[in-house]
């Protein structure tokens, strides 16, 4: 028999009326044949209320405490789910995360699962009963500790189920029906991605894709689980993501993908010396600032400007440290600018073919759009442009390289 | 040193502002130099929402999936009371009932407590910590089920705890400030309770008072655990009820009770043959109805009316088998009287008293009461009377035994 992992993300069991919805799409799956076991986040809104309460106490409340508090969003939603299972006469049970075997490294508000003891799951499936188990949370290794994955990790949660019983497939059920190759908001006749590789998928993830969780990807990835986004609310194929392979699509850009969550920060009159770069970023690290894109020039008198981006939620801790990020380098000024998106497009079929970035450099131009900084990797380029051309260089790119349903390449 | 169980209830847990004035009361102990655990209830209206929740989708649904969704209330309150402790400098940590060793028999949302492994418990006072444990809750014997204990069984954790941990004292935080002879609703300068025994306490439960969960005062009593009624508000002694000494105050009664939530049902024209009595509370107690007060009286012809009275929410389901009541019986007519009222009067003081009982009755009919049932223990004598009466009566017997402020016995 096969088995299916489905994951219904908080909008798809945000009230009573959805989660009936979400029983009838796991009876589909049971009545197909298939042994059927769920992942469930929070109700939507509940983690925000919870740590909503927590902040009212104290914003900087212990980690520990916070998971306690948190993990009972998704064990609300699974009892919910199995009730309205019953409702519908599908036998099913629900499991916490601990209960469920899925034990982590214990790192409160952002733990690793580290293995799942599926003993249990399987005892429920062998015994014909959907297993609906929490997301988002496990048991912390050799101890009696419920800690949490971090935000969006229900993703993980479901993949590392699959993955851990050999599932068929782990279906993403989420309020959209695929993976669209640019924001629909932005680009209306955005294409439907129906085929993406784990790697595509993570470059988009990593640029600013809100679609899945990264870590969930990359689990995919490192066992092969088959993954389907698709829609809670219309039955229709959604966007399937697996290992690359030669049934991909062969166009050369899968995705346009903008992200106004970063901002840029420029040193400048830096007098270029070894090694300051690296004590610039091992302050950030220390300071838990992540930093994205990096670009240092080097003008004529060897006077260097040094500009990187950061979350736009970084820009206060980055002002805290600004005389000494400034002193470290002996620089003249550090300038933040919080008016700019990267643009990125994404393909693995730039591998095989050449000229993709000087298509989308020569593109920006044509609309007299700045390129401010540049980064690329094997199979995306990013750019960093002002950003109220995001609207402009998103369609503009999405023509260029064939992305909307009207257009052909 | 010593430990003080403190147990707050959902009143006292209901908003953020709440909590941190229960972790005050913590504090409070902790700076006498007390170890102290703490066990909480979940924040008023929210095991309500919970379950409100669930009868939306079913309300039979299945009650291990009740208890799954309803035991995370009380997780909820007692990471947001470690975090408030936290932040005013007591170092705490929150035990779900299952990483607190509560050991229970398994009855979902009805378990009893079997046991309570406190090495957990102990290893966390002895690091200095105060330990606050999710109420209401525990892991069913053998298994890694949660179960609930019940609505209301928050403060049967708290004398379990106090119990298993040897506690001083189990201090029950409410929002009354302890004890009242009399509901202060009906008689506004009703006295407060110094010191009740467990017997009193129990039979006041009993009748219809709601100050404690009768499973806790059976389990203190049982553990000799002396427990305090006190304010969540206002820093004042409250109600002890321990054992009962020669130090109780020597009142003949101790409190009046009222209740109007039974009614009264009467099987009359029975003809009275052994075994019909049995035959009638054995098929109610197969339908779960349970009977408080049972009255027989036998006519001048042989045939006799028989009276009982149920929860008033239990009259849908007398309807639904009044035929087969009739015909067990062969009697004439059943009927239901839901406008009646349970007046009770409790104390050890009728042990040693005689008459109370005629003082009782000689009052209220005095004041033109009629008393249709009467049912007496060795502390206890209740009278139902027509409920407009109610408050006539508690008042009258108020004033007759003394429980008042400004009168005298």
């Amino acid at each position: 028999m096969n088995i299916i992992v489905q994951k219904f993300g908080g909008t798809s069991v945000g009230s009573i009326e959805r989660i009936r919805n979400c029983a009838n799409l796991v009876k589909r799956e049971v009545d197909a044949g298939n042994q059927v076991v769920v992942a469930v986040s929070a109700m939507s809104g509940e983690t925000n209320r919870l740590l909503g309460l927590a902040d009212e106490i104290d914003p900087a409340s212990s980690p520990r405490e916070r998971d306690m508090l948190a993990s009972t969003g998704e064990q609300v939603s699974i009892a919910l789910l199995v009730m309205a299972l019953h409702k519908i006469g599908i036998d099913a049970i629900s499991l916490t995360g601990p209960q469920a075997g899925i034990v982590t490294d214990g790192a409160y508000m952002k733990a690793h699962i580290l293995e799942i003891d599926n003993t249990r799951v399987l005892k429920h499936l062998s015994q014909g009963k959907v297993v609906a188990v929490a997301g988002f949370q496990g048991l912390a290794k050799n101890s009696d500790e419920v800690t949490t994955l971090g935000r969006g990790a229900s993703d993980t949660t479901a993949v590392a189920l699959a993955a851990s019983l050999s599932a068929t497939r782990c279906d993403i059920y989420t309020d959209v029906d695929g993976v669209y190759a640019a924001d629909p908001r932005i680009v209306p006749n955005a294409k439907k991605i129906n085929r993406l590789s784990y790697e595509e998928m993570l470059e988009m993830a990593s640029v600013g894709a809100k679609v899945l969780h990264t870590r969930s990807v990359q689990f995919a990835a490192k066992f092969s689980v088959p993954l389907q986004v698709r829609s809670s609310f219309e039955d229709i194929p959604g966007t399937f993501i697996t290992k690359e392979n030669e049934a991909m699509e062969t166009t050369v850009v899968s995705a346009i993908v903008q992200n106004a969550n970063e901002a840029k920060v420029t040193l400048s009159g830096i007098k270029d010396q070894p090694g300051t770069a690296a004590q610039i970023f091992g302050l950030l690290s220390e300071r838990n600032i992540n930093v994205d894109m990096i670009v240092q020039n080097v003008g004529t008198e060897g006077l260097a400007d040094l500009s990187f981006t950061i979350d736009k939620s970084d820009v206060p801790r980055i002002k805290e440290i600004e005389e000494r990020l400034k002193s470290i380098v002996n620089a003249n000024e550090l300038q933040i600018d919080k008016n700019i998106a990267k643009i990125s497009a994404v393909g693995v079929g730039m591998k095989s073919h050449a000229g993709v970035a000087s298509r989308m450099f020569r593109r920006l131009a044509e609309r007299s759009i700045n390129i401010r900084m540049i980064s690329t990797s094997e199979i995306k380029i990013s750019c960093v442009v002002d950003d109220e051309y995001t609207e402009l260089a998103v369609r503009t790119l999405c023509d260029e390289f064939g992305l909307t349903e009207a257009s052909e390449e």
